[in-house]
């Protein structure tokens, strides 16, 4: 099944787009911007400029800035910043009634604190923002609520990799003595994951204070945990990743209705892409407040009128 | 993943819904209500009372009526008659206030329309109209919506059954010479399907004729069809049906993305139990007019508070 969009419906204005931060899924962001028909990319912000030559090239004719201000009208920021930054870097933009999407990705009572605060702030300011737009916290939660809307009894498990969990590589490369760190998720079936932990020790630094550490973050504290000390983590990196979900449940009163999803991806590619096209709901669709994925509707995401989305998609 | 409600949240106004139409849908769609927590059954809106020993067993103790202003406040009709039906059914119960989920299966321009027309209707009268609430189209259109969103460069194919396609199957049954009918899809891969068509003929029907008319059909016309008849429908039918769909495509710059979704399911379960989600989403959340199923949040189709459901479903 292929949309071929009347070419009519994209004269209407393009959506001007901030990417905050250039990290993993800055870089991905900005590629997502320019591949989508209804957008451009307004700049880049970061604290500083270039940090290295390769750096350099790929932000060549990018407007980069340390303040959103500098580049004139903006309708969405990507905050593509650490998770823990977001609930401080959100409140900023929606102010200024500039849009956001994050894909904070800490499930549970802090994610509808965030929600929550993010929501009156959007109220307040005339802006939306798209709270936790990644796969997982993100289109797997959706995937979730619709499942639960087909089949309302049952158990759904998400088994996760074996990939590379960005969230938590940046968190156990947070703690002190660590230089560089890789998480990997590994499926055990039925929902439940192992984490192992390859960290690049900073000189002297000792691996048991380290794994410690990361045992004891709420990131890892469910989880069995293994941290294992590499010499180099450029070396073993790779950001494919992947999901098995599964639902075994009742619609009405009728037993064993069975569903699977599966997925194979970039894990940062997908991750951008999935706050990129929830960008557009922002702009495009949404009333002032926050959201997430599920409490959106998918259609609002893509770019095209509605009657040729409705005839070619549904 | 099990989501446990907050108990206050379902101490809101049960929904009265009226199930319009008692075949195969129509039965299931009672089973649903009668299974959601939020919703009681207001009763049954058909052309006759019971037709047979079972059908009087099944229907104890819900009112049965050939009008639905016999059963007092209704807030959602079921439309669980023919596809061809609702165009008629549909504005007769959003001029009285209450929103209607039909199940409607033709794809395409003329999907379009009746959500066309449906919308004036609801957005004249205060009503919502949920249109083509099945799983296809229905979950999967909002399925496909969503891929689209992940990786919007692409091919995505829906590869269905082998199973009982019910609209096809009434289809067939309505041409002059049939007295009972079963229309089987088979997958042949990337979206082709063929239809294998069993018939059951009235005395003195003509075999090549009830083929031809059959063949001729828009329900049939695209797919390699065949038509065979059978002694009786009834000892082959079995109402499992499912579904694979498969998305390659490009997220960003990044190729290769790869998803994929199956389902194995009893058809008619399914598709009722997805209506009676839609019914909440039209009673509790949607503003007046028309939706189909990709631009409804998959979250307002679920019972429960906001607050659990983010908790512990995104």
């Amino acid at each position: 099944m292929t949309v071929f969009l009347n070419p009519d419906w994209n004269k209407m204005k393009a959506l001007r787009i901030a990417v905050v931060g250039y990290g993993n899924i800055g870089r991905y962001a900005v590629e997502a911007v320019e591949a989508a028909p209804d957008m451009e990319l307004a700049g880049v912000v970061r604290r500083s400029a270039a940090t290295s030559a390769e750096e350099a090239k790929q932000l060549a004719g990018i407007k980069v800035v340390t303040d959103v201000e500098q580049l004139g009208k903006v309708d969405v920021a990507i905050l593509c910043g650490p998770t823990r930054s977001i609930p401080e870097t959100a409140p900023h933009y929606l102010a200024r009634g500039i849009h956001t999407v994050d894909s904070y990705d800490i499930h549970g009572e802090s994610l509808w604190q965030l929600r929550s605060d993010l929501d009156a702030v959007g109220k307040k300011h005339n802006s939306v923002a798209v709270v936790s737009a990644g796969w997982d916290p993100g289109s797997d939660s959706l995937l979730r609520a619709l499942l639960l809307a087909m089949a309302p009894k049952g158990i759904t498990y998400t088994n996760f990799g074996p990939g590379m969990s960005m969230g938590h590589s940046v968190c156990a490369k947070g703690k002190p003595g660590v230089k560089d760190a890789l998480s990997m998720t590994i499926p055990t079936g039925t929902g439940v994951h192992r984490r192992m932990v390859y960290v690049e020790l900073e000189p002297g630094a000792d691996l048991s204070a380290v794994s410690a550490a990361i045992k004891a973050d709420a990131y890892f504290a469910h989880d069995d945990t293994r941290v294992f000390a590499v010499p180099s983590i450029d070396e073993i990196k790779d950001m494919g990743h992947g999901v098995q979900m599964e639902r075994k449940g009742v619609s009405g009163a009728t037993q064993n209705q069975l569903f699977e999803f599966r997925m194979t991806i970039n894990n940062p590619a997908l991750t951008s892409q999935i706050m990129i096209s929830c960008a557009r709901a922002a702009a495009r669709h949404l009333k002032p407040g926050a959201y997430t994925m599920p409490e959106i509707a998918p259609m609002d995401m893509l770019p095209g009128d509605r009657a040729t989305l409705v005839k070619t998609l549904v």
